[in-house]
């Protein structure tokens, strides 16, 4: 499912090794534009590009690249970012001001720019209704594409993203497109990325590293005709963010399941949950199947929040079966030996009650040799 | 050199395999007191125990095992920490109250009294003037026992230690004992301690997870009788901690080298400091020798500490060689091979100015394959 009006395209121009690295979409007329992007103080000319673009609220394309961050890279990678802006709206018939500019890959190299030139060229010629191409085109150490959709009333949203690394800065990022013939204004687009961002990508770690090169746009081209309630929309482009984050965090680097950490209760129970799916002795022992509920009090316990220990409730939920682990201050009377097996499945839920109070999803993966070989082996 | 006054020993009652697990300090005479803990909400009985043992700003022994951390262990494991201090005392003639017990090794076990009974019952019949039996008694994942000594006129301030992990509540926790034959009153101690423990322990990061059983106990017992100046105490102290965290930190789990962060400038330089540190594509990254220098400035930019990436300069120095990476906002013009090779050190320093001011130094080490071995191989 593909909504109407818009176009891809994914093409190789050599940033990489035998993948694509090029992509396009293009709006068939201007989308309403929204866009999120990285905090790092480090961050790349192509984030500072198109938060500038979203400014003016419509957009027509979008180029990307992979391959080369092109981050760190000075006065020369902000003007290589405007000249990719520039033959993306020469070959499509637009105005630079209607582009906006995505890149992920190496850290500190500056792009070869001829090769850039000729593949948004190609990548132009090749627009089609598929999104598989422009997929393909944004991945780095990603192992699989990832997409989501969700349907209201006939129209479609779509989102499309990469990310393997939170980052990862020689070859992942966390890149994300989100696409929809829906009818909505810039403003209140802006609202419904906001809030869809905040419990999924803002709710996602691999390795505890922000990118510098992390942007997630949406775009909203109208061509559907329908006009979406607010809960419509918020549903929706919730429904496609949160699939998109937990794909990201199933293909983490060297990961092999996707762990969901729910936490419940203090006064800040997405700061727990975001410090037990930091810790690297709670991840590799997900990845040793390992029970070892002291490690994830261990780092509740560090978060920086208040609670009392005593009155934690820790369980690990896996394959329908639940096994409580931690209660009343002392372990539980667990079976090891099925809690580890029970660790085997590519999805694990970790599950601490601090207190009455809200529940907050952090999705993370598990850490083994897989991240360490991906990121010592590999040379810059 | 062993300060006078104080006695040794370490044995094995059974808590681990093959290994010691039970040692014990005594001092021939009450001894200036003076402890850091663990901030961990999440915490041990024994680290509670000895705050307060403390507050009785005298000392005369110090029990501890490796093995179990007896952390998670509800009512029975505080008793359990009572009847170390009673057992000990008992032995050695003392009161109870001036007995500490440290505890290091898994979470979430109760401790085997029957043979913790036993083991100090023979440590206290095998007291001795060497210290090398204690050490080796506090071990758990380390590789290599841990100590430095300092001399102050004659007097002598040694420091022994363990740790590997900040924590891997399993198998590794930081612990530190420093005893000296200098004649100190207990608060000045404290204050000696506490400023040696910001520049060395509380400088140090193997893996960002901090100890639920993490203490540092001085003792001071004046057999030497020389007063120091506050000059010469805390150098000493100063001297023997950072000696210590160095050990700590190249004796890393799965660690092949010591690396120093420096980062001069801002207005938190350790805070950024650390958050390179703590950085897993920093630490993969410096694994596979790799002077990947854009993991670091991004690591830099997301530590919430202001700064302009345009005037940073940064530089790796390693065997002697100072490579320049990064200045003036792009590349430098680096030799990679050339840099690469001075990685293979296992002494590194990456050194990061972002303006004047002060310099913050924080030792960690890096991480590989070894790291995820330790820690997901070998269940709890």
């Amino acid at each position: 499912m593909v909504p109407n009006g818009f176009q891809f395209a994914g093409v190789r121009c050599g940033l990489k090794n035998k993948r694509k690295d090029i992509g396009l979409i293009v709006s068939d007329r201007p989308a309403a534009a929204a866009g999120v992007f990285t905090q790092n103080l480090v961050r790349a000319a192509s984030v500072d590009f198109t938060r500038e673009a979203v400014k003016g609220q419509r957009l027509r394309a979008v180029v990307v690249n992979s391959g080369n961050a092109n981050c760190c890279t000075g006065e020369q990678g902000a003007r290589d970012v405007v000249r990719m802006a520039e033959l993306a709206a020469h070959h499509l018939g637009l105005a630079t001001q209607e582009v906006a500019v995505a890149q992920t890959g190496v850290i500190g190299q500056f792009i070869d720019m001829a090769k850039v030139e000729h593949g948004i060229a190609e990548a132009a010629k090749s627009l089609s209704d598929d999104p598989k191409p422009f997929m393909e085109a944004i991945l780095t150490t990603d192992l699989v594409e990832k997409s989501a959709v969700a349907d209201v009333r006939g129209a479609t949203v779509l989102a499309v993203g990469k990310g393997s690394g939170m980052v990862a800065p020689d070859m992942a990022t966390m890149l994300g497109f989100i696409v929809t013939d829906l009818n909505v204004q810039p403003a209140r687009l802006d609202v419904a990325l906001r809030k869809a961002v905040a419990t999924s990508f803002n709710c996602l770690t691999v390795d505890s590293d922000t990118s510098t090169n992390d942007l997630v746009l949406a775009l909203a081209n109208g061509a559907s005709g329908v006009e979406p309630t607010d809960e419509e929309l918020d549903g929706a482009m919730r429904e496609v963010c949160v699939s998109l984050a937990k794909q990201v965090a199933r293909d983490g680097e060297g990961a092999t399941k996707l762990i969901e950490v729910r936490v419940t209760g203090t006064s800040d129970p997405k700061a727990v949950a975001m410090t037990i799916a930091n810790s690297p002795l709670v991840k590799t022992a997900m990845f040793g199947c390992d029970p070892n509920w002291g490690r994830v009090l261990a780092a509740a316990g560090r978060a920086g929040v208040a609670f009392d220990p005593d009155t934690a409730v820790l369980k690990v939920v896996s394959q329908g079966e639940e096994h409580l682990l931690f209660e009343g201050g002392a372990p539980a009377a667990y079976d090891p030996k099925r809690a580890s097996t029970a660790l085997k499945s590519t999805e694990v839920v970790i599950d601490l009650a601090l207190g009455p109070g809200e529940t907050a999803t952090v999705y993370t993966c598990d850490f083994g040799y897989g991240y360490v070989r991906i990121n010592a082996e590999y040379h810059t």
